[in-house]
């Protein structure tokens, strides 16, 4: 059994790796819903879905979120009315946010929901929403020079604003109140290997970590945790999470990610670029795997999902 | 100033036919909102937009509701996860209901999006929901012969089982509570004209004459008020007019339509086909007019429409 805890692009990626090389069904990702929203009315779970759509093999390659084959005829519709349309919603992705919606309003829990895609899919492994319950990550940005801060949704500083802004601060709305969903617990108890996805560790697996017991239960089962660094030569692949994590105040590299994660995970797989600093990501108590960690293609996440079932 | 209580379809035709007779800004058509749903958390309103597309010359023409060059990307997505697709919402289409929702939602009221909506496609008349409340129409019916009787929305009865049912009753639920939108009080009473559109008497009318203040407001006007039969020859042209009028107890002929209307209509416009019907028509109290009223094609409709202004 493999638990996962993921976040959106480099999680799914990872999975996408992840079930070449074992049994779909013995995966369970616990993913992130810190950056869901509600928009139009309608119930969005971004990193739900892109990892859904990526395992489906029906990611929209060119945008990396969303579906391919996508049209956007309903954006073009609400651009007629002057309606908002920054969060690009794509006509085939829509069906996924009316069905949740439906079901939500039906009385079914996020996680049924999520089962009932993934299903809808063909998919096996088992994607489990880090909740049931409502929890917003929000960020504390500056928009322009001598702006007052204001407080903004996940989504709001992410592609509203694409990360152009300095966050001073991210909270997460409703982490009090939040309850694992029903297994996660379990998952990261019972798994073989519990991997941290190569996501943002400040808001993409600091929301997961966050929910309550989560990161006691990952921590008790440190040995047997294997993190993925998503910092490579001191930059992030993709999003924010370097600027974020300077701005938030920790060192943009393996160690500084080997810091945050030192409580919780045994081991920090490393990219080649950043073989030098192993010695450093060892002497803060995090065993050490260098190895290549660019996912370019999906024989490249395979690989990488050898070193890390190896890696314990 | 021209004032026309409509539904649907056969509204949006006379509405089509009027705009082309007189300076669209002096209409103002009263809508019914008894056939609005939730669906998929969207907020839809099915006589509204019939009547924005067809005025837009938008409206599908195959189907006669939606939108033409229309896609049906989401509902495919849904389709794959076993949602509710019987209500067909093409991608177009969808994003009216975005727009709609998000507004609601943002606190506008369902008059407020409309005129955004109608602005949007470049409509001078005003387009004006009975209420800004909720008021539905909801039918008792019995599915098969020994069931016994359910009550069902209009959309369960009209697209779900695309009126193939008996029905026993009409109830309008929240009509106690619906006051009229701000304007359509004074529409009635300052309009030239007010028409009733040749749109079904019981659950598009209905609703509308319902809503506290506005059958009394139209009685006042009586002399001023022109209706248009949705019977011919027996039958409504398209719908269900004619099932439910019997089913209700009701004469399915222009006469019958005349008792319905005596007490609001000082006028009835009827069909060359019921030409022999007149003077039963007359023996109601109701001025009768004989004219072409099938729509065939926007020429027949704007000689309806100038039949109509002509009558009072």
């Amino acid at each position: 059994m493999i638990t996962v805890l993921a976040g959106g692009v480099g999680a799914a990626r990872l999975l996408a790796g992840l079930v070449q090389v074992v049994e779909p069904a013995s995966i369970t990702a616990v993913v992130n819903v810190g950056d869901d929203l509600e928009l139009h009315g309608l119930a969005i779970s971004p990193d739900l879905d892109t990892i859904t759509y990526t395992l489906a093999g029906a990611i929209n390659p060119t945008t990396g979120w969303g579906l391919v084959d996508e049209s956007w005829q309903a954006m073009d519709t609400l651009h007629r009315y002057g309606g908002a349309t920054w969060f690009g919603l794509g006509d085939r992705d829509l069906g996924t946010h009316l069905f949740r919606t439906q079901r939500r309003a039906d009385g079914a829990t996020l996680a049924e929901v999520s089962a009932e895609i993934t299903a809808g899919w063909g998919l096996r492994l088992r994607l489990l929403p880090v909740t049931n319950d409502r929890l917003r990550t929000m960020l504390t940005i500056v928009d322009e020079p001598g702006d007052p801060p204001i407080e903004v949704t996940f989504q709001e500083y992410f592609v509203q604003r694409q990360h152009d802004v300095p966050v001073t601060a991210v909270r997460l709305e409703g982490v009090e109140a939040a309850l694992p969903a029903p297994g996660v617990i379990e998952a990261i108890r019972e798994g073989d290997v519990v991997v941290i996805a190569p996501s943002n560790p400040i808001v993409s697996v600091g929301p997961v970590l966050a929910v309550s017991g989560i990161g006691e239960a990952v921590a008790e089962r440190r040995h047997q945790v294997v993190a993925v660094s998503p910092i490579i030569a001191g930059s992030a692949l993709k999003g924010p999470a370097d600027r974020l994590l300077r701005e938030l105040g920790h060192d943009v590299s393996v160690v500084g990610v080997a810091r945050l994660y030192a409580a919780v995970a045994g081991t920090l797989v490393i990219d080649e670029a950043d073989a030098d600093l192993a010695s450093q990501v060892e002497d803060c108590g995090v065993r050490c795997v260098v190895a290549p960690t660019v996912m370019r293609d999906p024989r490249a996440a395979a690989d990488l999902a050898h070193v890390v079932l190896g890696s314990t």
